[in-house]
């Protein structure tokens, strides 16, 4: 087998085995096969596509590629849940607590944010002390004692998918369905999971500009995970506003324990129920999801769920007292509106590029990020506003042109004369 | 401008400007743009096209990555000839000394020869002594003395060629129509011709194996040539035989000096008029084919075409008596036909592999040449063969399975009972 017949078979549209995927995975993770060669390869495949078999094959020997997690001294079910990355979504952190409170365990690890999307690990390490680097054995240790563990990715597991990502970031080759699915199954499968709930983000915030693709990528993850034997539900949730009303590091952090309290934005809890409910419903504790939706609000109300992230704040070395005072940025300037109407449109890509602006992203993996920096909606799509009122604020600590901030900020919002359609927040389960 | 969005413009099959082709191959020149860059977008030019005005633009990019030779104090018309490789194709090597008797000033690079495509290079430095690398002052003070000098390319020229060249070879995208041309036609610019004859090779022993993919060949660079103004004439020649009778490269300088002395085999003969007359007819000679043939045929049997073949090896320091005493290899072995009738194929890639194999020719650029290693066809196609017939000789030096080799030969002929259909030589000129 060698690679230039692979790449041939690939450029003339022809379907790859089995065997040819794994040797192209392995060889090109040993560093037999070259960068230039892996990015024809992909560039052929980004161009004339992989079907389901191909796509689950390239899955699998990523996963492979590395260490696979062995969790099953823990449980035989193992639910992860994932999100395709938006702006303000800080879903995993209200969620996965209020899972734990089920006795459900939770082994979760998660990303770094990159561009205008978030990532959980920056939220968790905005709070001083949070570790999200502690050993294999540890995590494994804090999920037996107190059911729940949120770390980073360990370098050890898909190495693969990580090489691969970083090339495909500079070929122009990120925003395609097979290779994206089976970049996130990979590392869910190396993670150990074998149940997975899928928040497939949609709008101009997010990956997937459109439903249309939303939905083809939710079928593609269907269909491998079918193929790789994990069960899988895909909630696509409507990014084209942020999710909401905090977006940046420490300020979601604020806005989960707020929403851990039982204090939630109409769509934080839609959207907070509807995916811990799909987990229940995967863990085998009832296939009703409105009577697990129930529960799960009975698990906030009752302040479990907040107990359970204090928990595992403190387990992994962080400061709890912070989550009670939360510091905020040295400049919060706010953003007034200069027109009368109804907020029509927030658009999700522009508050996360301002956010980034601010100091709250990187624009490159070695970038460092300012905690506090971030922006508060203070209004969202559907909300009456006047002139003078305060759409958001800006919240940051450099010496920035606060003006353009804000210039910018106004710009995102869509105000027009009569009062929208209302905005669905779930767009479909699959 | 960045080279990703230039790579993601021709994923989604749109077409690049000339500003992007130019920043793509003067960044990737200077080392600006990584080889698996260059190799993304390779590979979506290779899938989704290029139309001629890229192709053009590509071209002249290419030409211009390096020094472009300016031989306008030699003359205002440089006439060129290239062919796209084959078996046994020692047309170069009659033709210039030929056209260079009508006093066109012959400024000829040549390459070396890859896989079973010789190189008119490696031929030339079989006579000893002959030296193909002198500088470009001594090359253009041969033409001004003696109206003809033949040597191998200089790094200098077209180096972006070079280094694409290098990099479409290790990620399957050779043979492409719109890669091929703008790479021959990028180091005919770059060599200061603006008229050319191409030989466009066409069969088993040719990069284009069908008459249809020569056609087009011809076509786009017919097409790129008067976009990048360069007169073009091409003429494709069938490759599904070698062309003459030896295949090798002190073997194919014998059969040169033969046909000097004009004593040409039918094919060669065929090919070496037809070219020639096109070159005169390009030169402004005349434009009359049939009267050019005739003129050429003149200075071949005057013996001027020989003595100007004897003064340019001897102008590059080559010995002259070596060409009346050419050295034959330690041993030399009949392939002795098993069937009787019509030889219908004799299979030229056949032939250009056992040749290889024999030591003619390298797999790889760094592999030497044994320069009297070859074949030589006692047979081609229409001549009738008795059982226990000399089909061809094999000429090697190696401890080599020469049995193997003879096995290979045997398998290159197909013999039939009845008298084939004329094999034509020239298929189109366009």
């Amino acid at each position: 087998m060698n690679i230039i017949d692979i790449i041939a078979k690939k450029r003339d549209k022809k379907i790859l085995d089995q065997e040819e995927i794994e040797y192209f995975v392995n060889e090109y993770t040993k560093g037999n096969i070259t960068d230039y060669q892996a990015s024809a390869l992909i560039m052929a495949i980004y161009i004339n596509g992989m079907d389901y078999e191909e796509t689950k094959n390239l899955t699998i020997a990523m996963a492979h590629s590395g260490e696979i997690l062995d969790l099953s001294d823990i449980s035989d079910v193992i639910i992860d849940k994932h999100s395709t990355g938006g702006v303000g979504d800080k879903i995993t952190l209200i969620v996965m607590p209020i899972i734990a409170t089920f006795g459900i365990p939770v082994a979760k690890m998660s990303g770094r944010g990159l561009g205008i999307t978030g990532g959980t690990v920056d939220k968790l390490e905005s709070i001083p002390g949070y570790k999200t680097d502690i050993s294999i054995e540890e995590f494994k240790n804090n999920i037996k004692k107190i059911g729940i563990s949120l770390i980073g990715q360990t370098k050890e597991l898909a190495p693969a998918d990580k090489k691969l990502y970083a090339l495909r970031d500079v070929i122009a080759c990120v925003d395609n369905i097979p290779l994206i699915a089976s970049s996130i199954m990979s590392k869910k499968i190396a993670a150990g999971a074998n149940k997975l709930v899928l928040e497939v983000t949609c709008g101009s915030g997010a990956f997937m500009k459109t439903q249309e693709e939303a939905e083809k990528l939710s079928y593609v993850m269907t269909k491998i995970g079918e193929l790789a034997g994990i069960e899988i539900v895909c909630v696509i949730t409507n990014m084209d506003e942020p999710i909401g009303r905090n977006v940046g590091n420490s300020l979601e952090i604020e806005e989960a324990v707020k929403a851990l309290k039982g204090n939630m934005e109409e769509d934080v809890q839609e959207i907070v129920l509807t995916i811990s409910a799909y987990i229940l419903k995967l863990a085998g504790i009832s296939n009703d999801i409105e009577e697990n939706k129930k529960k799960v609000l009975e698990n906030i109300k009752s302040g479990r769920a907040y107990e359970k992230f204090k928990e595992l704040v403190a387990t992994q070395y962080g400061d709890i007292s912070y989550l009670e005072n939360i510091k905020k940025a040295r400049y919060v300037n706010p953003v007034k509106a200069d027109k009368k109407g109804y907020v029509k449109k927030l658009n999700a890509e522009v508050i996360g590029q301002v956010s980034v602006a601010l100091g709250a992203g990187r624009l490159k993996k070695e970038d460092s990020i300012d905690y506090t920096a971030g922006i508060v909606l203070e209004k969202k799509i559907g909300d009456k506003v006047d002139i003078g009122d305060i759409l958001a604020y800006i919240h940051y600590n450099k010496d920035i042109e606060s003006n353009k901030a804000i210039e910018n900020v106004i710009r995102a919002y869509e105000i027009a004369e009569e009062e929208p359609e209302k905005y669905r927040h779930i767009l479909k389960i699959m």
